[in-house]
């Protein structure tokens, strides 16, 4: 029996600003910074310890698991930084705020964007100032790698082979493995574990700063998943998060 | 040409109370934080990038270099954490105020231990609490590895294989990188660098949270080396390491 933890990175200074984010680079906000050390507290509070971490290298997740680990004593573990843990990429949307999208082209082609399966959002142009080949983070990724615009299935097709490569491993070694990363590249991991089909995982939120405890068996495959904390809280902010696309009518 | 710079943690919880250190996992002090976001302020006004950095698996280090890279914007790089850059290993002395052991012990016999290149500090026993054995950050490692107490010629040994393995290929393959680690992993990498001789080195002071830049020639040797910020500044702060072994006369 292995238990692995989950979290979605403290709110972003753009979640606060309700901008599509994706591969943007923003930091925390200071809401953000307070969610990230609150769960750091309560996972040690609750007796939690980590042997390893993997993280994306967006700065939002990064620094969400520092303030956790600082937090927990355990600045000193290993991080495994790796791009295929991103937020999904949101193409040409990156940057704009969410209600006026949805002013512009509805609620319901925003939600199709936000959250249908299999279509991504209008991509980036590649001598778009915004494309990621132009960002030293990503400058060892063959060009096939480096997205214009994803949808969930696309952030799922590149995330789970980090899954099997690396974190699965780590798992079955007996290391204690805690995730940081992002609302879609999170919703792609659970997506597998929890074997969530493309149709439901539409209704799957994610809140920010909470973390999200997997106890899988022997295969991996997950016996209970629960949020630790406050239940009526973490309601609260999961409502939060599929509000975000709504116009403001 | 390369470029290598190397910073000392920022003031620790008992680098202000005056205490042999060591191994003992303090945090930095409020000061400490202070300087280290300094240093990232400095290296980031000075145009300097990294591409990986090293530290050691203490926290006082791992934490003034997360706080670095977050105000140059680079969270995201990849983060190497051995613990070959550990401090220097302070034997049974760890914990003990500075000025009291030298009102013990005598101003000399405290240089020695301080500052002599081959005599260490009495040992540890095994079943003290602070064996290094006991922490699991320590695990995966030979008993042979393990120090009870070490003299800085004992830090060069454990040190220079981490430079020669690990260090010195990234910044042949051309990689930029900053170091954060401690006094005495520090001078035994700056010795090893420089060929400074074992009864030199006694004298040579590195002040915490300032960052030094050795410009390496293409074999890494050194072509010349300087601290960044303001010169007064870090003479008073050198001054100040030299001066804390010293009993309160």
């Amino acid at each position: 029996m292995y238990k692995l933890v989950l979290v979605r990175h403290g709110e972003s200074e753009w979640n606060r600003e309700n901008r599509f984010t994706g591969w943007t680079d923003v930091d925390l906000s200071e809401k953000g910074e307070k969610e990230a050390a609150m769960a750091g507290e309560l996972l040690k509070k609750e007796g939690y310890a980590f042997d390893i971490a993997f993280t994306s290298v967006l700065t939002r997740a990064n620094r969400t698991l520092n303030l956790i680990l600082d937090k927990m004593g355990l600045s000193w573990i290993p991080v495994v930084k790796n791009w295929r843990l991103n937020e999904r990429h949101y193409g040409s949307l990156q940057g704009l705020n969410k209600a006026d999208t949805a002013a512009k082209y509805g609620d319901d082609q925003v939600k199709i964007w936000r959250r249908a399966y299999d279509i991504a959002p209008p991509p980036l142009a590649e001598d778009d100032e915004r494309y990621p080949g132009r960002d030293p983070r990503y400058a060892g990724l063959d060009k096939k790698d480096l997205p214009l615009t994803e949808c969930l299935k696309d952030t799922v097709k590149r995330a789970i082979p980090f899954w099997n490569d690396e974190i699965a491993p780590a798992i079955k070694s007996g290391k204690k493995v805690i995730v940081a990363a992002h609302g879609n590249s999170l919703r792609a991991l659970v997506k597998y574990l929890d074997g969530i089909g493309d149709d439901e995982i539409v209704n799957l939120n994610i809140p920010t700063g909470v973390p999200l405890v997997y106890e899988l068996d022997g295969d991996l495959k997950p016996v209970k998943h629960y949020y630790l904390g406050d239940a009526a809280a973490v309601e609260a902010a999961m409502a939060a998060v599929a509000a975000q696309g709504k116009s403001k009518k």
